[in-house]
């Protein structure tokens, strides 16, 4: 067979919303190539693992992440030959959303904001592009599946659904018009019968995830 | 360093609406394994090409179809450890929308309606999986893309885009309620100030696709 044979790597784009800011979990690199800057969490596949079962390795082993409700789905493959100095790889980069979690207790993986680390020039190869990717994929879910609940925890109110929308889409919304959308999109939110003050003023009620795997009618983002 | 190298194939889901059916571009196998059968059509990426340039290059060396105006986007990344009796192979997929095409002059190449195709056991390796993922692909992006122009011939009438719309769908649109929102659409149909009357009946308009790139807003398919 005239096959070519490469290396192939998952690479991990897994976003969460921390401190009001749309984060991603990020890699200290500290060695050659791209030593002592940041890159996405990611590593080889295994010859015997497929792929999600590799994503979901590397989110323990690499990001640290176990035993976390998050949201994974496959995003892109990147294959440009020059992407990694030292051989071709193919990265197949996969796509998580997590609620706020717990700071990572490695010294190696950190959450940091996305707008910090889009800048070119601050994340190695070419993971600006999949990053970039990544957070567009999120904001394209966001209008037409239920994923934003995914940024949330179990139970959330209307109003702090609407702050993932606004973190994630990076723009205001009108509090009512939100309110109607999402209450009127079918199986997207289902009350929970008890309301919190957590957002401060009067008690707001909570809801939890329905089993909606779209959006009828979808969230649309603003245009100009 | 530990990684494990595997061959990298590409492989094309190619989809256009022949004679009234959303139909596949196939693969007539002649050699094992899966010989006597049909497969999608792909082949290995080469060390110093792109994944988009392999893709570009299989549609026409695997698949004839150069020169063409076709749609083409990756649609997913394929790598189960027993995918290929052979060897691990990991499979790019990418998926390709056309207008109806002449009949392939390739005696190993033709297209196939996807209704024969998706049944168990009638196409080769996981192909009916991606087979699957790309007809799911394509109905989605009908929603809230303006892609199934692709389909049709570069002038149109909203009659013809309807019925692509019903053979993708597979269900029966109502005609008034489509031409309202199609033309309703921002940017989806531009009217090139000319009519037919290869619908029969009274002259139609004829329009060619926008310049939007997302629906808005949406169509959506009907929910039952």
């Amino acid at each position: 067979m005239t096959d070519a044979r490469v290396a192939v790597t998952v690479d991990l784009v897994v976003l969460t919303v921390r401190e009001q800011r749309l984060s991603a979990l990020v890699w200290w690199r500290d060695r050659s190539p791209y030593a002592e800057s940041w890159s996405l969490p990611g590593g080889f596949i295994q010859l015997d693992e497929d792929l999600p079962v590799a994503a979901q390795r590397l989110m323990a082993e690499r990001a640290g992440l176990t035993d976390v409700r998050i949201h994974l789905e496959q995003l892109a493959t990147y294959g440009y030959p020059d992407r990694d100095p030292r051989q071709r790889v193919v990265s197949v980069a996969y796509l998580g959303l997590a609620p706020d979690l717990p700071a990572s207790t490695r010294a190696q993986v950190m959450w940091r904001p996305v707008d910090g680390l889009t800048v070119k020039g601050r994340i190695a190869f070419d993971h600006r592009r999949i990053l970039l990717d990544g957070i567009e994929r999120a904001r394209a879910k966001l209008e037409y599946s239920p994923l934003a609940a995914a940024f949330c925890p179990p139970e959330f109110t209307v109003a702090e659904l609407r702050r993932v929308y606004e973190i994630v889409w990076g723009t205001p919304l009108d509090p009512r018009n939100f309110h109607r959308k999402v209450t009127g999109a079918r199986g997207f939110l289902v009350p929970t019968g008890t309301t919190t003050t957590r957002d401060g003023g009067r008690p707001a009620r909570l809801y939890r995830r329905g089993d909606a795997e779209s959006l009828h009618p979808p969230m649309m983002r603003p245009t100009w």
